[in-house]
């Protein structure tokens, strides 16, 4: 119970801007930390060693009086994001914000399965599509959705750039029939820089563009089951943190 | 099986903009004719009596075809639409759409229930805030919520353009307890013409900044059991038709 975890950033409360809890009211935790290295990353932040400074060593009691101050102790959904939140020992803080009524959603690339995910009420696995640059590992992701155990409570959500994206993500979707799959438009901003620093402008019209691309090409392609969303936070704050 | 429905048109396969089902694949099925007339109808050509001569009288069987048309043949979530469409008997359509394989969800704003509303995928009320100009029939909203039986695949959207919407918005969550909620920005475009012509240019920036209105009154208010969305086929297309 006092292990500590690196914690990039907690804030909110804001709205989920992506995926299946798309609108939610939501606080974001944000581990320091990642077993990946995306070319398009746009939260290098909590990814990369040399920031490992920031990053603040917090105990799930800790954690858990963070989110009360922010939320004036009323239950709301909780998401645990990255860098990768499921290389950390999460069950502690799962289990005493549930007790006090809060929801958890993990969001992960799939890389890592740990046993609590059984305890989260909602597991969101992004596997990195090819233009990430990182490699397609199945059966992690395999054991990431069974330690969840209820796929009732898994969905897919996988960031399309481009139709290499695309097929990979119709690859994903057709070995896991049944699953949830979000397609997201991917936002090339943080591209701009290099990788090196995120830009706080995003491109509205191009986002726009590429959704109606991506629009088209699911409809074209009679892909009914998939769902399609840009990144509403992006579109309402551009690349800021903290919203 | 042969009553025939006013359509004023059927158009997709394109995603769901609104409410629970944003970002789905669906193809959309406007019923002609409502008893309502809300302020801010951004779909007067399906409501005015003085347009019902554009809607064409159809059968089940011939809205079936179009829609299979439309798919070539695959299943989809077919959103039924108006003006009202609770007012016409859709059943058979649903029926033999769902035997098909398609999923149907009904979008009113709960002034009139049917007992076919059982047999819906989704129930989707709007019932109006006080912007609209219309009156709030609580007794109605009760019975189309009984209709339906099954409250998991009922939800509630509520278009919200200022203060006295939201607390609208509040009054009927309280009502209906344990029932998803969906805000919804409202969107003022249609009202520029003075409500006798839809503007195609839907003014981005403005739907931009109400969104974040909206996400700050419900999260300075901790009600966070709300879903706060825009209308993404507006900021996607603008006040287009058919998309």
């Amino acid at each position: 119970m006092t292990k500590r975890i690196p914690i990039s950033e907690i804030f909110g409360p804001t709205v989920q801007g992506e995926g299946p809890l798309i609108g939610r009211p939501a606080i974001f935790v944000r581990t320091g930390g990642c077993d990946y290295r995306c070319a398009w990353c746009d939260t290098l932040y909590a990814v990369l060693p040399e920031h490992s400074s920031e990053w603040v060593p917090m105990t799930a009691s800790e954690i858990l009086a963070r989110i009360d101050e922010l939320t004036a102790g009323h239950p709301i959904l909780v998401t645990l994001s990255g860098g990768n939140p499921a290389l950390w020992p999460l069950e502690p803080l799962i289990a005493r914000g549930r007790a006090q009524g809060h929801r958890f959603a993990l969001e992960t690339q799939g890389s890592v399965a740990a046993p609590w995910f059984a305890s989260l009420d909602w597991l969101i696995l992004s596997p990195k599509p090819p233009s990430s640059g990182m490699p397609m590992n199945w059966d992690a992701l395999d054991a990431c959705l069974s330690a969840a155990g209820n796929r009732s409570r898994s969905a897919l959500k996988i960031v399309v750039f481009d139709n290499a994206d695309y097929e990979h993500a119709k690859l994903v979707s057709k070995r896991y029939a049944g699953l949830p799959i979000y397609l997201q438009v991917g936002n090339p901003s943080p591209l701009i820089p290099n990788n090196a620093e995120i830009s706080d402008a995003a491109d509205i019209n191009h986002l726009l563009d590429r959704l109606r691309w991506l629009i088209e090409r699911v409809t074209d392609d009679h892909w009914f089951d998939a769902t399609v969303l840009p990144q509403l936070h992006v579109l309402t704050w551009g690349n800021r943190r903290g919203v």
